[in-house]
């Protein structure tokens, strides 16, 4: 159930609010990813603190390990890794395409090898909803094939066209919670606005735009948001799947775009990256060594408000966890809060002005 | 300053308090061992909640990585690492022998390559102390050489002296806080009497048995404190570095022992091995697959309290921190609570009782 809240005039930016069966979310959001049933290195109550009010489970990772043998004995994923929030589940889709080997693509779905012992395994429209019926999830993603960037057009085609037969054999199968379609059709306009329109005539609790985070240039990313964000119903949220980086996720918002998931957070963050309103810095860098500040001046983050740059930087070229862990939360206090701030600035009428500063402010790889 | 509340009388086991720079240890005590400025995986507000009460920090891993020009400009190693209570530094003794290269050992000190970038570096009983003065150390380890098991008594011997004579030297560098005697004497009885007996003669705040970690049998280091500890003054303090098993630590507070540190809770932890009462238990295996129940029942740990053998398995198998995070948890509030344990059967007058039950009770690597 979602309430459109209101609407930016300057932008296309919204306000929003989505009930689910686990808890209230505010949008614009950002999902940080609990890929194997745990968001790395983090643990719930520190989700808590962050203000973290959904992650997202990847049907793929614990379909393979545990198993869904396990995850059905274990009551779904939320008494198993326990978290009482909503969560979104992917249809692991993505994953039998970018981790799996020896791919076999039918009208019923797609075998596969799984990557972890070689398994053959199976995946259709049928099987992903049940297992995310299983896992109990909050909001279920439809089954779909993401193609790569660069995509043959003819291929692009047939595969959204699969898709979307999928996605009508998807809406069929009884989950607990929502279930939002995925816009596709690659680089093609005509193909997203197909895509688009087809999903909404079967009729979905929201509407994710896949194949945004798969290599392609940026211009390419905001061009997919946009071919796909006009077909969308306005009572009905918008998920850009994968993404991003802080300035793209203020850009999507600015296209419509209510909902992200992303695992730069605590990727870059394993690597002793930690995002600032200014860009990224390397907390590896010598000029650390010697800083007494913190991450960022002004953040309320348990790193921020405990530990200086200098000691960080220690941590992760010692390579202690301790190091990696407080980054990461970092980070997705980052992200967390940038998505309070647009949600202040849109109910504010100032986002456009936001926007524009944010962008310009924020740059990557910033030299310390 | 050490107050001996109660000496139990049907062993040696004591019930004391220490007195630090940074606040109160009561004894018994286990110091969870924070070798590169960290707790490995563990922060300090976490070790506030498994009642840590002191930590150790490892001269030699400081020394090394970030180096002490870093150390003194963040004022010290309780400012470097956020960590408020008190510290005892080990001397760097231990590690220029075990982990260090191209030793050589000199009446001033020890030549030697750093285990990092081989560098060559040097320290001897000056600069050890002045290290763990500029690190701020709350209890101060005097510098010795560790004997590797077995060691032939006349290269013990002649090690013996040498490091007396270092205790001397020791002894007049000014630390902020306490210095603790080092008694060696590898296997042999009456060089550990005589190692004893010259370190109480130069006079210092407390005294170690060294050399009782370094693969020796059970027996032989049971003796070496056996041969220690009765000419040790009962007004000061008593610490096994470097040890031990939980039996261990409750065989040897009944020798009169009163501070223990060791790596064990936080390395197994990252193996998967979980501490009990019963013995110890390796989530990784299939039995814990389905398992509801906590690591231990009754345990009042964040591990225990929130979550599954069977979810913290799957984290091991998966190679999730969260899993090694909330195993050192366990094992930290394991080894912390065993010395709450002891200290109140000591006060109760029941300690020979929870001695004997414990040890009875306890096996390693209990079948699950």
């Amino acid at each position: 159930m979602f309430t459109l809240l209101k609407a930016d005039t300057a932008t296309k930016a919204r306000r929003g609010r989505l009930v689910t069966n686990h808890g209230v979310i505010e949008t614009p959001i950002f999902m940080p990813v609990g890929t194997q049933g745990s968001v790395k290195a983090v643990s719930p109550a520190e989700l808590r603190e962050v203000h973290a009010q959904i992650i997202l489970g990847n049907t793929y990772h614990l379909f393979v390990r545990p198993g869904m043998d396990v995850m059905k004995h274990f009551g779904g994923l939320h008494q198993f890794m326990n978290w009482d929030g909503p969560i979104l589940t992917d249809s692991g889709g993505f994953q039998v395409f970018s981790l799996a080997k020896l791919r076999k693509i039918t009208e019923e779905g797609v075998h596969f090898q799984n990557h972890l012992d070689g398994a053959p395994c199976f995946l259709g429209p049928r099987e992903a909803m049940e297992i995310q019926a299983a896992l109990g999830s909050d909001i279920a993603m439809l089954f779909d094939e993401c193609p790569p960037f660069p995509c043959e057009r003819d291929y692009a085609a047939d595969s959204l066209a699969r898709t979307l037969r999928w996605a009508a054999r998807c809406k069929e199968v009884p989950t607990p919670g929502m279930k939002f379609g995925i816009v596709q059709g690659s680089s093609y306009p005509d193909l997203r606005r197909e895509s688009a329109e087809a999903l909404v005539s079967i009729g979905f609790d929201g509407y994710a735009v896949g194949g945004v985070s798969v290599g392609e240039p940026e211009p390419e990313m905001m061009a997919a948001i946009e071919a796909s964000e006009p077909y969308l119903p306005a009572d009905r949220p918008r998920y850009a799947m994968g993404l991003g980086t802080p300035p793209q996720m203020v850009e999507m918002v600015a296209r419509g775009v209510d909902m992200f998931d992303c695992v730069l957070p605590t990727r870059l963050a394993r690597n002793g990256t930690a995002f600032t309103a200014q860009g990224t810095v390397n907390l590896k860098n010598s000029p650390y060594i010697y800083d007494k500040g913190p991450i960022e001046e002004g953040c309320t983050c348990e790193a921020c408000r405990n530990f200086s740059r200098g000691y960080l930087r220690h941590l992760v070229k010692a390579e202690e966890i301790l190091g990696l862990r407080l980054i990461s939360l970092h980070n997705l206090h980052f992200y967390l809060n940038l998505m309070w701030r647009m949600r202040q600035e849109i109910e504010n009428g100032t986002f456009a002005t936001f926007r524009q500063n944010f962008v310009t402010n924020y740059r990557h790889h910033r030299e310390v």
